[in-house]
């Protein structure tokens, strides 16, 4: 079985002991630098900038501010998060360790949302790949943390560019709906990539039985295990969403908010169908082996069965007495041939009648 | 197995990114148009009308108005419900998305009802069709959508027509609560189709041990377990109909949705035991393969104690040396073969203690 | 398997598209017609009287009220109960339909409660059969309906007769209870039969490894679900009972339903101990069945080893070359012997040093 | 597997149609009289007694007084308990009744404690015993009845004699406390118990795999299921206690009583832990033995494998036929020899590289 | 298998009748004396000392101070606290009992936390061993009571001493929770062990069928269990302190307590998913053992069903009747060792066909 399950490990060296809320990356090291994007916008107005530093952003009364920080490695750049917007360190702290588990916390006046999303495989790699994003509401804003450069939220570039939909007459509280919707509908691509894999290996499961189908379902049936374990903690932060006090979401978002608990909960349902399902395909395998086990062992016993007699009568004729009577009998040996083939079919029919053959 | 997992693919790629609330039809594209009926009834009066436009549909104060759209997938008719009946595009976009999981859900003034039901087979195939049938319940109206141009309601449509039952003096709660419960009742010929196949598998039990048994066995259980998941949302749809606020439901109709729950907990008790049924039916098949295999295992070690023995000796005096003393002894012919007889009876009177044949 | 799940199927046909409240019998057709007794007393009173039609029956005040009805399939007579008593027809509707759950409803002023007990088998039967009872209790009043004959609830006729227990003092709630107490106790006799089952079970797994034994492990276990499936819902009705409001149930009967419901919790214990008795009794035969077959095998093997290579040493020395110098040698013969006993032994020694004779 | 459940079965035959509150004694019957303790104490002062009839037994104020019932086979003295301490016959009923399951109910000023506890195996058997014990707390005055006569309660007696603790300066609430302490702090032994069986067969597992430690292993699982069954409603008992509302419990006894709940959890998690050990266990037998039985396959095919071919030739020049040329050859018998023997080497590096042996 | 649960046993004997609060230590006698710390800190002070006895710890108001013991054993030491700190005696035993479940309970004033964690392996030990922690929090104080004396707290004490972080300026109730933060983080390590070794299972399984491999994975899967079982309990404790009235945790305090029980989540996420894993793994291993046993046994049919014929034709011509024509027919030997490789070619292909070659 491939690993998978490595990253967890450097993390924990560095905690004990640590002054809690020390910003640490985690994750492995990049070259780029951490790229800030700042956009502001109304019904009417839209600005999108690249900037360098944090002078360069300010929140602007009567518009929505969105500032994406894509990479989260450069730690200085994040620490500014706390005196520019008032977060939480402990917020910051678990936005930049990429081992996070999916959560929603308030800290006072902001809500802090930690996302996990499975990057499809690039390359020659066959697996996903577990990338995390994590998002800060607060009055008339909403900060972004990417771990890696995705164009993951282009779309809702695009939309407030173009204006298309609502998302320009309302909040900042719909920016972050967007944002998580974008997050939850691309688990839609793992899934999809389940349920093709499982159909591939049904085909396979007609006419092969090596040990590399096996082996296969076995690798499926944990990956499911892995993906279903890190999806399954968002369920809570989007029900957290849709009952968050404190007038961080408005009335008409929750309609929105309901919609995207239920795309999860399909997604849920199907990675939980398909578990079910590559258990039962397993168990099947491994019926039609200890089936097949059973057939060949009744014709191994058929073949010893029909097989001993006559090769044992055969072996007393072949000795060498000088006092063998039937030896010398005319006919003896048509005899002896004919008791064999009626020895012979007596066991055939006693198989027969016993369904071994 | 064969595959009963493929729609859900299509569709994913359409969304990531997608403007919320668009009316997008995923399901397969059909060429007839979406039929229009428009009746509206009191206890006095009843009119039914296929109609080919929204203009010719009002709702009557005093009357109760039921619009029955079959087929789904001309789109721009089913937008026209947002500005008639003002209900929300998220609404009717779950209602037109053909992959939508059961749900009840409330936007301002209309009450929303998902369900699936099983389209019986068909020909030759004989797997049932899954199919999606959607409700909006107003004050005085119930717009009733579904997928395919099944029969399904046509016994509600008889009732009205006779005024049988109280169905037509009581309002469109009590229409909703019938349409429901047509649905719910439908679902006990899955039951039955179900509670036909484990019967037929119990007869094949007594004597068949092929492994076209086994497949049978797994493919019962893979349906069992997609037919189960796909009703099991129906019954928090029922239980939120029953609780519903907001002065949808009225007390009168409570008792009868009451009754659709007893219902449907009926199929889902019956799916629960059928699927009991089935896993204990593949545990004693592969009981019964596995207590045979030791049987032929046992058979088989009997047939080589019995014959290795006598065959070895006879092999002993096939030997060709020049001085084998007791092939010249009269009557050693007879000593010897004696001796394997006796060889043999004791091995066996062994076997005998042993248990082995 | 032999067959217990089809009594379900002719009833569903009956139903979609039906009136709700049509009172329709599905049981099997019954010759007797129904009998109506007809009881009512009070601590110093007490009348019993067998009537034919309901205008003999009216309601005492003072006097507590129990009509039992033993039959339900002549729907006329059951039909009256609504004018007569003003219970719901959907209720009626579930008493007669002898395939429902058992549950608690109330009705506006009527409580209604359906059960299931299992008759003791009869004849050459070996399986209990299902019978449905339900009841009503009204003011003053309480209705019985039985689906066959069974003396069930003779010890309660007989102790109203003598007016032993504080029966004849007690009102319409006691009665019910009564009533329910003895269905209830009725369960003991189901967990008698099962507690006989294993301890023969018991016996037989000392020395039989037969496949009948299996199957009859089997057969227990299906019956155990099945058993257990039909009770479990009481659980909730006399819940339901204990914490009823509307004035039904007074508070000294409360007492009473608590110890019902201890009752039951006891059967319902028992059932499950039996159940996971019998799941480790067949676990317990599967794993001597494979340790079976792991010793046959090390003794197939070891009579292999055992005799293959003195056997080829045998067929070399058959051979019937014309120069094969050894078999001039004097004493070869007796060499060969030799060593063929020698490698018999070795082997010997390596078989015992793995243990496999 | 021994025999464990068949106490339950007399008990029901008694009960259907019996009076609610018959008081029947339905365990063994016992030779020696029931024995009455009376025992009343304050801070200051102490007396104990042994009475013959319950005219001698009076509560006096100002002191706690405990009565214990050695024996509950003689049921007229358990019935004057009713018209002495207002005690309710269902009460009585349920604490003669050997079959009881733990439980915590309270009669109009009297709160009746149920429990189980196990009685260590005595001279030659190896099971633990059921016996019950029952408490009555009242304003004033603790009742408590055993089954048999073991010295359970003697720490307790003592306690009170000597003075030591706290145990004379508080009231009845703190006296019952002890003796269901006691009676939790039992339980450890049979945890004890189950951890040395456990050890034991970790032991043997090393080495033995006879079928007799299969069946060890089963009996203790199927042990620890009863066991664990009979503890587990003490827990809501003991909750129950804590809770209890009407001036029973004093608030600086719940202290203690947090202190038995935490015990007594202790002793549910060691047997659960031990459950799952045993089936860990469990497991790990079956698979050591599927292990081996597929080790021994691999020998056999290699046995056979290694020869059947040398022994086919060894027979081919065995044949008798006039013309078979190399039979002549010089140094033929030699070749063969050594074809043979290169056949067998090249079976034997085949099957090394296939890892058979 | 190891032994993992022999610490338990030699307590319990201790208990049955014991006076409750008695103060009884039950781990291993250890030899070095019960060492205490005297912490006590402002934001502006700091003073840091080791004390012999009780007399020169007293606390100072506007100050927090920190009591640390280190060892247990010394039963005298640790029963001053209930006069000094008026601690009470049943919470002092449970601090003194080693083998306590993890808990928190509120005595007058008093909170105390009770804690496991797990010592990693010292020297040529293989297993982590388990150590108790608990902590009292009162105003103004905190004590801490350690069974054995590993540096665990020394971060704390080095953050205290440098004024690093915000542990200064804060009270008890953040040095607690820095304090409960270091057991926690702790468990990381167990989880990195046991994310070590799966990975080297991982790595044997591709090429290791021993049942060393087997041993090794359900040794890691009972470890696993205990581990999971002892650090479970700790998330109710830390709940509880999260949502502990009574003034004993500051608002500003609760944040932190959230962090901890995020990563204690964490710990037992892995936990969870490597219990899944490592029996995902034992499936694999069994599954693929059964399918080896399963080719191994098509090949010995193979073996059997192509040598058992040549092998009984080459016997019947071995034998030495004296009429046997065949055997003077010129070429008959050839024709017969071409009938035996039509044989051998025959049982091939059908072989082949069967797929067991």
């Amino acid at each position: 079985m491939k690993k998978a399950i490595k990253k967890r490990k450097k993390r924990d060296r560095k905690r004990i002991g640590e002054v809690p809320g020390s910003i640490i990356y985690v994750g492995a090291e990049k070259e780029r630098p951490t790229a800030l994007t700042y956009i502001h916008y109304s019904a009417s107005t839209f600005s999108e900038r690249a900037v360098d530093n944090w002078e360069d952003v300010k929140i602007v009364s009567d518009e929505t501010c969105w500032i994406h920080l894509d990479g989260i490695h450069e730690v200085q750049k994040i620490k500014a998060l706390e005196s520019k917007f008032g977060i939480h360190s402990l917020a910051l702290e678990d936005s930049v360790n990429t081992l996070q588990r999916p959560k929603l916390e308030e800290y006072s006046g902001v809500l802090h949302v930690v996302l996990k999303y499975w990057h499809p495989p690039v390359g020659g790699q066959d697996e996903f790949s577990l990338e995390q994003v994590s998002f800060f509401l607060g009055k008339g804003f909403v900060v972004s943390l990417q771990e890696n450069n995705d164009p993951l939220f282009l779309p809702i570039t695009e939309r407030l560019r173009n204006g298309r939909g609502i998302i320009r007459s309302t909040g900042a509280d719909y920016l972050l709906y967007s944002l998580v919707d974008v997050v939850v509908d691309s688990y839609f691509s793992v899934v999809d990539y389940f349920n093709e894999e499982i159909e591939e290996i049904e085909t396979r499961l007609q006419d092969d039985f090596s040990s590399a189908l096996l082996r296969d379902m076995y690798l499926l049936k944990r990956n499911l295990l892995y993906y279903k374990k890190s999806i399954t903690p968002v369920r809570e932060v989007i029900t957290g969403l849709q009952r968050s006090q404190g007038g961080f979401i408005e009335e008409r978002t929750r309609v929105y908010l309901r919609d995207v608990y239920d795309h999860l909960l399909e997604v849920l349902d199907s990675l939980d169908t398909n578990r079910e399902i590559i258990s039962l395909m397993i168990d099947y395998y491994l019926s039609l082996v200890s089936s097949k086990t059973n057939e060949v062992a009744k014709v191994l016993t058929a073949m010893t069965a029909l097989f001993a007699p006559p090769t044992l009568i055969a072996g007393i004729y072949g000795m060498n007495f000088h006092h063998m009577p039937e030896l010398a009998i005319p006919g003896a040996y048509w005899t002896v041939l004919v008791i064999m083939l009626f020895v012979m079919i007596g066991v055939w029919l006693f198989i027969r009648r016993r369904r071994w053959l």
